[in-house]
C-alpha cells in the first residue's frame, strides 16, 4: 500500500440555498477543490461520490455521482456512489485513498454533497430518520417515551416544529445518562457550544456565524433534556470535495500536501469485552496505523451532531479519561487557544451539517489548518490532526463510522 | 496488486415476495455463500453491499448494509453501502476486489440486494426511474415522444400498466436504430429471448421457467416497437452475495476457487474519437486486464435488459463485428450448444433483475459454471467467463458498467 496525499479541497459555504440544486453545489465544490490542486478535470482517473438523502430529498435516488461530474464534463472513468448516512462522505474519502493506496489510480477525486432543505420539512426529516433501521423504528420510538423525563412541547434544532429528527431524542437520552453516570452539567455541554459557535464566528464557510454567552445557549429553546436548540446541529444544504495523488508525486501539484496517515472505516457491533464501543475502537485502530497517540494531536474535527456527543467523543477518542469530558471543556483544552483545539471550524453545530458533504468538510477544515490556512482561527504549528465522523444510528450507537488522521 | 479469488456464493431464488423484506433475502444469500466458502461470518473483515431503490421502496435510505447484516451478527467490520443503480453490485464487488487485491482485506463479503415489488406498483416504477437524471427526465420525455413511431396501447415489462419504466422506452428506441442502420429484424430480438427463456427454464433459481416459442414471443403484448413483453426483464425482489480472498489463499477454503482476472468499472462519457461508447470501451480494458480475447470466452453473463440490448452486447463486447449481432444469434453462437453460451442464467429477462442483486448474481452464475455445478444447463469444459452489467443511463447510454473476467 501506497502513502496517500491530499493536494486540493474545495467546498461550498453551508446553509439554506432553496435555489440550489446537487448539481450546483458539487460544481463549485469540485471547480474549487481542482483549482486548489492545480489538476485539470481530464487527469481525475477515478471519483468517490458521498451523499444520503437524494434519494428521499430530490428523487435522485440511482447514479447521483453520475448525474452531478457528467454536467461538469467528468465521465468514463469509474464513479463510485457510495452512502454510510452522516458519514457517507467520509466513507467515500476512505474509498478514494484505498484507489490511489492500492496502485489502483494516481488521482481520485472526492465528493460529499447534500440538500437537506426542501420546501416541505417534513421530507427532510423522513430523509434524516431513514438513517436508523427503519424496520425497527416502533421498538426506538417506545425506548424513547421510556426514557424521556417528560415531554417538552419545545421544537427541535433549527424550527423543526413537531417534526424534529428522532436522533436529538436518542442524543439526548445518552446525554442524561452521561449526567447521571459522571455527574457532568448542562452547563459542561453549554460550554462545548459556546466554543463551536465562537469557532464558527470565524469561519466564512460556516452556516451560523453568530456568538452566544453560556447564558443565551442554555435559554434557548429546549429540543429534549439537555439539549436546547443552540446544542444541536441544524439541516443543511452543501457540497465538500478533495484531490488524492500518491505522497511520492503530491509535489507535483503543489508545496504544501497533507498526508493521510490513517483510514478508518467501520460499523457498530454489539460490545463484548473487546469493544469499547465504535468511536473508542475505531480511534485505537487509527491511531495504530498512524503510530501516534491521542497526546500526539494538534487539532481534531469530530462529529458534534449536539454538544454532548461531543464531550463524550473527548473519552471515546482518547482526549481525556473516561467520565472527564465535562472537566476538559472547563479547562478550556479544547478551545481555539486550548491545547489541542476541537472544530475550529464551528462543528456540526456552527458550520452546520449538511450530511453527505460533512465528512469532506472536516477533511477541508484539517488541509487548511495543516496548511496554516485558517486565519482567524488558525491553530498555530498545526502539524497532525484527527478527522472523525459518525453516521447513522443501530441500537443506541453510530452504525458507521470513519477515522482519519492527517498530518503536514 | 493481489490476485483475488472467489471461494463461494449464494443467492435466493428471483421473484415475487411481498412478504420477504431485505433482511430476510440478505439472510439467505448470505448464508448461503458463507456456506459454500466454507467461511464463518465472523472471519469476513469488509463486507460492500449494492442496493439501487431500497429509499424509494421501503424508505430505508441509509445505511442499508449494516441494518441488514447486523440482523445476522455480522458487525465492527467497515460495511460500504454503494449503488450505481442495476449495476450497484457489480460496483460492490469491484470495491470488494479492491479491497482484496489491495492487500487491506483478506476476506471480504460482497451482497446485492433488492426489493422492487411493492403493493403499489407505481412505487417500484419511480424508484427505477430514479437511475436517470431526474432533472433531465422533461428533456427526455420530449425525445422519446419525438421518436416513437405511433404510442402503443400496450403495457410493459411485467403487467406495468400505463406506469411502464420508461427504460423500456429508451431500449426500444435504440433497437429501431439497430434494425434502420443493420437490418437487424424483430425475430433476431425474439431469438434472443427463445434463448433465455429457455436457459432459464433449467434454471431453479429463475424469476419465470416458462420456455417459449419464437411466434409466442412475438404475439405477447406489445410494450414499445419492436420490444413485446417477452422480451424484457421483469421487476423482481432477490439477494446474492459472494465472499473473496487472495488467491493464494483461495485453496484453504476450496478445492475450486473461481480467480478474477479483470475487475473494470467506468461510467458514461461523450463519445469521441477515442470512445466507441461505454460497453466496447470497458469489455477492452478487461480483457486487457485479464490479458484474454474475446474468442477465449466460453460462456457469457450479460445485462439482458431486453433482448435487444443482448444482441448490441454481442457487438459491444467483441464476440462479433459491430451490425453483426442478428446474424449471430440466427446461427446459434450464444445458445447453451454453442460455441459460447450468453446468458446461461436466463438472463435479466428470465431469471429475473431485482436491479441491485443483478451484478452479483451474474457473479453466481459464472462461479457455477465455472466449478461445472450447473446441471442441465452446464456449459461443459467452461474455464472462462465474462460477467457484464450495465447501470442507470444518461444521454442515452448506461451511467455505469462493470465488467469482470472469471476463470477456473
Amino acid at each position: 500500500m501506497r502513502d496517500v496525499a491530499i493536494v486540493g479541497v474545495g467546498m461550498t459555504h453551508f446553509g439554506k440555498f432553496l435555489d440550489r440544486g446537487l448539481k450546483d453545489l458539487a460544481r463549485e465544490a469540485v471547480g474549487a477543490a481542482l483549482d486548489s490542486a492545480n489538476v485539470d478535470k481530464k487527469a481525475i482517473e477515478t471519483a468517490v461520490v458521498g451523499n444520503a438523502a437524494a434519494g428521499l430529498i430530490t428523487g435522485q435516488e440511482c447514479i447521483r455521482g453520475q448525474v452531478v461530474l457528467r454536467e461538469m464534463g467528468i465521465g468514463g472513468i469509474p464513479i463510485i456512489n457510495t452512502e454510510n448516512a452522516c458519514a457517507s462522505s467520509s466513507t467515500a474519502l476512505h474509498l478514494a485513498w484505498l484507489y490511489v493506496a492500492s496502485g489502483m489510480h494516481d488521482v481520485a477525486l472526492v465528493l460529499g454533497m447534500e440538500k437537506l432543505y426542501h420546501e416541505d420539512k417534513k421530507r427532510s426529516f423522513q430523509a434524516i430518520g431513514a438513517a436508523v433501521d427503519v424496520e425497527a423504528m416502533h421498538h426506538l420510538m417506545e425506548m424513547l417515551a421510556a426514557s424521556a423525563p417528560k415531554r417538552e412541547s419545545g421544537d427541535g434544532g433549527e424550527g423543526a416544529g413537531q417534526k424534529r429528527s428522532m436522533f436529538m431524542d436518542l442524543y439526548a437520552m445518552a446525554a442524561r445518562t452521561h449526567m447521571a453516570r459522571h455527574g457532568t452539567t448542562k452547563e459542561q455541554f453549554a460550554r462545548v457550544a459556546v466554543k463551536n459557535h465562537l469557532h464558527g464566528s470565524l469561519n466564512p464557510h460556516a452556516q451560523y456565524r453568530e456568538r452566544y454567552s453560556l447564558e443565551e445557549i442554555l435559554a434557548s429553546p429546549l429540543v429534549a433534556e439537555p439539549l436546547t436548540r443552540l446544542m444541536c446541529s441544524p439541516i443543511g444544504d452543501g457540497a465538500a470535495a478533495a484531490v488524492l495523488v500518491p505522497a511520492d508525486r503530491a509535489r507535483q501539484y503543489t508545496g504544501k500536501p497533507v498526508f493521510i496517515k490513517a483510514s478508518v472505516v467501520g460499523s457498530g457491533q454489539d460490545h463484548g469485552p473487546d469493544d469499547p464501543g465504535i468511536s473508542e475502537r475505531l480511534s485505537r485502530q487509527a491511531y495504530e496505523m498512524a503510530g501516534v497517540s491521542p497526546r500526539d494531536l494538534n487539532v481534531v474535527e469530530l462529529h458534534d451532531a449536539t454538544a454532548p456527543a461531543e464531550l463524550m467523543l473527548y473519552e471515546e477518542l482518547g482526549l481525556c479519561e473516561p467520565g472527564e469530558g465535562g472537566k476538559l471543556i472547563d479547562t478550556g483544552f479544547t478551545e481555539l487557544t486550548g491545547p489541542v483545539p476541537v472544530n475550529t471550524s464551528g462543528g456540526l453545530i456552527s458550520k452546520g451539517h449538511p450530511v453527505g458533504a460533512t465528512g469532506v468538510a472536516q477533511i477541508c477544515e484539517m488541509f487548511w489548518q495543516l496548511r496554516g490556512e485558517c486565519g482567524d482561527r488558525q491553530v498555530p504549528g498545526a502539524k497532525l490532526g484527527m478527522c472523525e465522523n459518525g453516521g447513522g444510528m443501530i441500537r443506541g450507537e453510530a452504525a458507521a463510522l470513519a477515522v482519519h488522521i492527517l498530518s503536514t
